[in-house]
């Protein structure tokens, strides 16, 4: 793909300052960019950078451009242009639409006629599949799935009977949707299952990474609203509500019936408990663990720092003495006072 | 599925007050529940919902009779109650008894003639599966490994060589049995691989959860004894013994050549280290990190509590003062001693 | 398989007290190894259990060699002696050459004559695949992947597009390799989805564990060096580094563009932020988050204590008093040094 200055511009909204019919072909950074390449500035402190930079143009703001030694395309959100024009320099590969001959479909299935599934892939019954479509090798779609339109499951994908999946769903491969609830009720000793009845909803533009796991409801759905972007290893349990336009990263985990407000960003390997509530506008920082609700909008954090291991090993035992500690500074305290007040 | 009121007294043990004859045909929550539905109140704080209720019949405690407008299902257990009349109406899926034409199965395998084998699994050289087990689409499973009576591999599961399940065994999509342990010796900087050549020895009516990992020991064996339920993304390292009866939530990890106690309940993304023991009736709620064996049963915890970021901080920093500050407190302690005997 | 001692010795390099000829088939620990059976001792605490074996020989230091009742095969590092005894016992399982008939292959892939591919995995178009590597069941390696020689895909293992994996690298069921990076450009409340351009080049005598996902740079490659060893479950995001003959135990999440330095060791459930740079020889132990980077060699740590739940809510809540709690100390010690100075 090829594009000149002037085409990104109109595409993504921009103006351009210096030669508009310079093309770029590709993106890097602004020290690995060669001519030919597009790179761009999101943070004013790689200002330096990008005066050395070997680009054919920068994707930058109107308040860094003097600093900028060649064509400049200037936008107001650099990164978010810098998403866009690698959109367009760099489009989603597609295969041609055909089911391959040893993919199994059950019966009652409607499948758009444009829609790619990849070998040694298992389509349940009574799934439906909107045009557009691309289904990579090995996916296990079971019985009663739905999903819309321009929705890809890259390979090794596992969706579970009855869930749904919205528009323009993106899928990595290993991730499973719909695996059971973790429902199980003490009888005397043992466990029995309680059968997982609800299912997973899955939104439009919903990005769900690689071996994530997304639970069915127990009673009622788990929903993942509409925009969510989940990583890698990320587990979503049974009945979570995730609002959207929310982010996580890898390797959280949220359990059962919590609802986690829109607009969100959770870190990574962020530990949330059940049954909590989670404002809009909530930042977790990685690692933090929240085992009550956040009602605020606000960044929030837990933990304790890295140390060298001997003398982590030192605070760490204080840690225990942590109430005590806090009881002998108050007695410590009144002592005192009481003898100032000897004293006076 | 329908049942009497009666007919479900009668199954899982339970007396009725009000009309036996009414019919259910679902499950729900009891302010979702609508005519035809049935409900359940396990803990009494909700029974204010319960007086609102358009179920058919509710399943309670006989204490909280009094409070339900419409027909009781009374029982000691409530909430076993609910999974055991979950289990009527919803029986699990089964496929009709075949293997399917894509299936590749080894030679010297015995498969019993009910066992049905979904598309695209493999099955190695002299495997045995016993009666009623279903096999879902996408499994991979090794040579020599033997499946127990009605056990229920989802698809896309993976048992490697020389693992036994037992029966009643139930995997969701995505677990791996029998991968090899973290076993590196070091020689010279370099690392040689350890041949892990123990097995995974997974005992009757054990769940596995979906993306879950348990690898095979380096001499002996990894065994989850019965009735043990595993949730997502668990890890179970080699050599490690899981006792029977306990529940471990989704991201835990145990380390090598732990041994877990039986009927414990373990959170979600618990941390516990290799080579401990852990006793029979431990509690350790969410994200608890154990670095010792615990010997006594009882409910523990770890962690730091989550709080606005910049607040964090600042506490963050005083941690690693945290031994500094106890020895303080002891000298304070001390000068104010001898001040107060001076004064005497 | 069955060696003399002889022939261990001379193939692994060490010395025989007692009986050369002596043969063994296989090995196990010091108090279950029988006759037949060769043992090792690798600490020299447990030599009580040594001098009731009933192995047939003992792998040992010189040092231990006194307290050892049969032959002994004497080496400087018995652990990494233990791992090469146990290669030769136990030489890996290898299939047939042979593309199974099911196996779909694009076009234009060089695949060497002796390699072998399971029954239902796919080759997209243009890989390579080298003499020597096993490629097991339900494998997915999408287009332009190059796989050195000797490599080995258990099976139900993903490699995406244009991935570059070296010789002799070994990948347990469930990895998925290639994945995209999750980089997310946030545009007026929507995220944008960011196309990961770059690759995932895995160097020699990697191996990597059941489920753990490497995801491809975004601009550049996320790279693995030479003999790292991953575990389970592990993440490793965009744009990352693990330097040579590092190793990394299960659930351990690395975030972006972070450098991991060589001969590192990072225990289980770590948690790394990104654009950190760890230094070579850095141990961290299992749990520690790190936030920022780590200079210099060592063995670091971070966390809290289990305790009895009771008494860690005591100590969980003071957690938020510590600056508090700083301040009053220094007040005290100021207040005393002011009534001391008085009472002179």
């Amino acid at each position: 793909m090829r594009f000149t200055l002037k085409e990104l511009a109109d595409a993504i909204g921009g103006t351009i300052d210096g030669d508009a019919l310079i093309e770029v072909h590709s993106i890097n950074t602004l020290t690995d960019a060669v001519a030919g390449q597009i790179t761009f500035l999101s943070d004013s402190r790689f200002k330096k950078e990008m005066q050395n930079t070997a680009a054919s143009a920068v994707i930058l703001r109107q308040q860094d451009r003097d600093a900028c030694p060649v064509t400049a395309l200037i936008v107001e959100n650099p990164y978010a242009a810098y998403a866009k024009v690698t959109n367009l320099l760099y489009p989603s590969r597609r295969e041609e639409a055909g089911i391959h001959t040893s993919v199994v479909v059950g019966e009652g299935c409607e499948i758009a006629t444009d829609v790619w599934i990849g070998p040694h892939s298992y389509v349940g019954k009574n799934v439906r599949i909107a045009p557009g479509c691309q289904i990579g090798p090995g996916c296990l779609i079971e019985d009663n799935v739905q999903i819309g339109a321009n929705t890809v499951l890259l390979g090794n994908v596992t969706v579970m009977h009855d869930c749904n999946l919205g528009e323009g769903v993106l899928i990595h491969p290993g991730a499973v949707i719909g695996s059971d609830g973790f429902g199980q009720a003490n009888d005397k000793g043992c466990w029995i299952k309680i059968p997982q009845i609800g299912r997973v909803l899955i939104e439009n533009d919903v990005e769900i990474g690689a071996n994530t796991t997304i639970d069915r409801g127990s009673i009622g759905d788990t929903v993942v609203e509409e925009g969510v972007k989940l990583d890698n290893l990320v587990h979503i349990a049974h009945n979570v509500r995730v609002g959207a336009h929310t982010v996580i990263a890898a390797g959280t985990g949220i359990a059962g019936s919590t609802t986690i407000g829109r607009n969100c960003m959770i870190g990574g390997s962020v530990g949330i408990s059940g049954h909590l509530t989670i404002a809009d506008n909530v930042t977790l920082t990685g690692r933090t663990t929240v085992l009550q609700s956040v009602k605020e909008a606000g960044v929030y954090s837990s933990g304790t720092p890295v140390e060298p291991n001997r003398q982590w090993h030192k605070n760490y035992t204080r840690f225990k003495q942590l109430d005590e500690m806090a009881k002998r500074i108050k007695t410590l305290e009144k002592m005192l006072a009481t003898l100032e007040e000897k004293g006076n």
